[in-house]
């Protein structure tokens, strides 16, 4: 990976940043923008890290996760921003404000031309990797606690090695950051063993719910078992992903009730399987092509039917 | 690590070998010894690769694990042993048979001083890492073959980079791994999403019982349960994992019954949480610090309690 010379330019010239990253963040926006600013601050510059959403419970272990602001009452509009783990404003929240110069720091595919200085990197096994190059390149050392938020953010984006996008170099920058003093089953823990016991309780109650059709593995979560449990919208996140564990699970569908007769449902699909981007599509949905999901006003029993249809003509 | 040099010029100077690792194998078991093989039979000599039980399900996805041998008819009881991720004879079922010489290849902690020459380390994370250095210092070129064993027997035994035993040096050799060609998809998805239904529908019966003791949970698999599914016996071998995910849990109890009033208890513990080994001291049982059992005849009311005040006395 190249840092563009112009975005190093820009961050040595500039002396005051506002760094933003996407609603609904997970590790790697929050220690992405973490790293960035602990790195930017370190040369004497001041920054505002902003976030629409407030930290999530699963990224308040990374330090400085406190300086987050989720309201910019001082902020001087024409500051310069610097976007994070996302390419243009409205995914920070941030589409009434202007700047004087912004710039991007992206692994996710282009959404639009924002940006007057751009690095967008969709093969980037997370946005974490890039901050790592951006350090590097500003020959800022890398502190213990930079170190954990990088690796955190790295963690999070390759499911701390497991998938396709796991490379030798991304394994290598995690030796490095070991070696500056992350603990790796810390992180670890804090990423994947920090449920409350009522998430868990929804996960069990959700899985108990399984339909299996073929390669199609279908679970709903209900306003009421939502509510009985008392359980935060954040918990159902990677309830999908259990259901994968079974050898001949390709698609995993996750279907939340939202109100009655309207629902949320989230798409997986195993590496080598279908696309299921293009099944959301279908919905007027949109995402990846092994994460995807739509809203969508409907009965249960006739979205299931729909959503089986769907997949099977895009498989 | 440093390879001792007895173990260079063991393998160098012998012609043929019975490789063999330990009953109920796992990845680190299979692949340190595939791998090992491999690289020995690249150097023209012949060898046989010993498991008394068969490799397991989620093990046949490694290349050439069809070559593994559970009984011995023409095996010259002369021939050089190599004994691999354990390191008494007893371990692999090979009580009955003697060698002319014999080399012990093992991350686990020392149980007797069996072997002619001897590599224990304790501290390696796997011993496919030890392996890998093994084949470096003979000078042999790892195939992609190799390779993939390694990296399944390095990513069993951290959790794919998760534990405390995650250290630059096995993420470094990680790196070098993928390079050669080893998809860490592909690894992650044959170690982690082969389940079969029955062993996911296991799982769920066996969450559902979840009972919670301040940091303790316990959970109990029914002989009942077990026959009426049509698991496998293997099948429950990760399951204390699941309860480990709740941030409050420390020590995961997992109740198996194997006849009436017969059962075996397995105990897991989190990093920096008590020593498991010395609870199931109590019972006359043993293991590592974070990853214990037993096997005990009671009836189940009072084993559970008698399982928590163990905990409580060593917490």
């Amino acid at each position: 990976m190249k840092v563009p010379k112009q975005l190093i330019t820009f961050l040595k010239k500039e002396t005051h940043f506002l760094i933003a990253t996407h609603i609904s963040p997970e590790a790697d926006a929050i220690g992405s923008s973490l790293a960035l600013s602990m790195a930017i601050e370190s040369l004497g510059k001041k920054t505002i890290i902003y976030d629409k959403d407030p930290v999530p419970p699963a990224c308040r272990f990374l330090p400085g996760y406190e300086n987050f602001v989720s309201s910019l009452p001082d902020i001087n509009p024409s500051a310069p921003l610097v976007l994070v783990d996302c390419n243009k404003p409205e995914r920070a929240g941030l589409s009434d404000l202007n700047f004087s110069i912004s710039a991007v720091i992206d692994h996710h595919e282009t959404e639009n031309g924002f940006g007057d200085v751009r690095w967008i990197e969709p093969n980037a096994p997370a946005t974490g990797a890039m901050i790592y190059h951006v350090i590097k390149e500003l020959g800022i050392n890398i502190t213990k606690e930079i170190a954990t938020n990088l690796y955190a953010a790295i963690s999070i984006d390759t499911g701390t090695f497991r998938y396709s996008n796991t490379t030798p170099e991304v394994l290598r920058i995690g030796a490095e950051l070991i070696e500056i003093g992350v603990d790796p089953a810390f992180v670890s823990e804090n990423l994947y063993q920090s449920w409350s016991e009522n998430r868990f309780r929804l996960l069990l109650n959700t899985l108990n719910t399984v339909e299996i059709y073929d390669d199609v593995a279908i679970t709903t979560v209900t306003d009421a078992m939502f509510k009985g449990i008392g359980a935060d919208p954040a918990d159902t996140e990677n309830f999908p992903n259990f259901t994968q564990m079974m050898k001949h699970i390709n698609i995993s569908v996750l279907i939340r009730e939202l109100e009655k007769d309207y629902f949320k449902v989230s798409l997986r699909s195993k590496n080598r399987s279908i696309n299921v981007a293009k099944v959301a599509e279908i919905f007027n949905g949109g995402g990846h092509k092994n994460a995807a999901g739509f809203r969508i006003r409907a009965d249960l029993k006739t979205l299931k039917e729909n959503i089986l249809s769907a997949i099977r003509k895009k498989s």
